[in-house]
């Protein structure tokens, strides 16, 4: 009856991003749902969102989006659990309190927003590819935030994240 | 790999209630998982909240916790997906925003709180032995407000709004 | 340099209203103002808020208007400082947080929300010719919640809970 | 009776910065109550908030703080007029959305969040001694974002936004 929680994955990202950033969003929501984790997201059908529900769906994962909207005109049909604030950029800030573990993929400002409000409240913080430079800095250096190039090392790093052996 | 969502059934109630209103809120959750449908709620170990997620965890079902929290610590353990808001009482809107069907057992200013936002925003709601008259009787001759007696009966209620056969 | 702040009253109510309830809306803003008092309300161009609104700023009160929107589209020219959520029904906690003492005039289910949590707050509250009895029967007899046929007696009532002397 | 509105400048900046920082946004309150303007900020007593609360308050400004909590307690005494959100970080977006023009000192994650917004929201925004990189550069070659050195150059550039002639 009692059942262990699974993780929750947060995967930050822009809605209108390139093919390549698209992919690699679509392939670690593969292999989130494959881990048994949970993916959570903005929720709706666009850029990052869009993609890595897709590949969570995909593998039959569950996928949480946390929409901006009163309604579900915006949300990702791979999203199983839309989850609307009506609450406009403010939501943002649940995205990242509910999360386990955040990944941020390329994005811009709204994606920004986001990985502030990650470092600001010590969430660890995976970088996929998206290089920036403020504020980042430091918290790699106190081994907060992390930086990989593919979905795999993400993949690892959540794993050594949450203690899961090898 | 795209597959239709369930209908997610908000239950509202209060923190601080009596037994009885506790055992409904159980039974309650319990027939919501057996229809194969999402229970969410307020998401804390207290009153309602927790009788209806144990219940619907019981029966093997899907549990989303809308918290008012920026941290678990109040969260049911038998809440499964714990959405931390870090807005209080805020946080009672996205719990009628984002379920298809909301049930009143019942509670206090809190839960009446949440009636209004969802006669303000026209969702389908049924009281389950709540009688309150503010605002609610010209909803019921509208048709949008129904009042019923047990769990069964408003499983029976959420069935005909859903248009699902008997 | 450093001075003593106004206090601040929410004055709540319909945003569809008839006339009699608009005036005296418009009259209980008149006197907020003439007292030095700050007016808050939910911001909008239409019904109490709009009347209050306007009796304040008639008066040469400071008025502050928490809007559901992001923008100032819907927002009375007779509030000086309209605050932008863009988080819906959200705002209306807002409003109960940030009042000294909310006045609710009549409405529908939107002040109802704002009156059950000004109850769950423990804020003082003072229903100005509107009837309700759920919840607020209990809080009347605690003192906590205060019924006034004037917008001269719910004055002398805020003055009573303010400990101004007559 | 109706009057035109006062611009509202928002000051971001961190709630534990150097003596420098802190004076510089002393004299940026001060200044934008010179002008007639009304500061609005986080509404904190630390760092950025409290000191440009102050340096307004000082010069007879109207001066408003967006809180993150549901209580007094840690508001400026500099604030006049208190907004209580009871929100956390979701307060960070009020603040962006409330105000016409956004100055950012030098700040954190939490300035950065803020900064975030703005960009997000095409905000006009200008950064006061605060080097970041991130999302800018390409804001400051479209004329949305400016970065000037002291706090009269900040009201110079906020007179131009603003179309007020020199």
């Amino acid at each position: 009856m009692k059942r262990q929680r699974p993780p929750i994955i947060g995967v930050m990202g822009g809605g209108d991003v390139d093919e390549t950033t698209a992919e690699s969003a679509y392939e670690l929501g593969t292999l989130i749902a494959r881990n048994g984790w949970v993916l959570l997201n903005g929720g709706r059908n666009a850029g990052v969102m869009q993609a890595s529900a897709k590949g969570a769906a995909a593998a039959g994962g569950l996928t949480i989006g946390i929409l901006p909207d009163d309604h579900k005109g915006r949300a990702s049909e791979f999203i199983r659990i839309p989850i609307l604030t009506g609450m406009g950029h403010a939501r943002n800030i649940i995205n990242i309190l509910s999360s386990d573990v955040v990944v941020a993929c390329a994005g811009g400002a709204g994606t920004i927003s986001e990985i502030a409000i990650a470092v600001k409240q010590s969430k660890p913080l995976i970088l996929l590819n998206f290089m920036i430079n403020d504020m980042v800095g430091e918290n790699v250096a106190k081994g907060r935030v992390f930086s990989v190039r593919t979905p795999a090392q993400a993949i690892a790093k959540i794993r050594t994240i949450l203690n899961i052996p090898g």
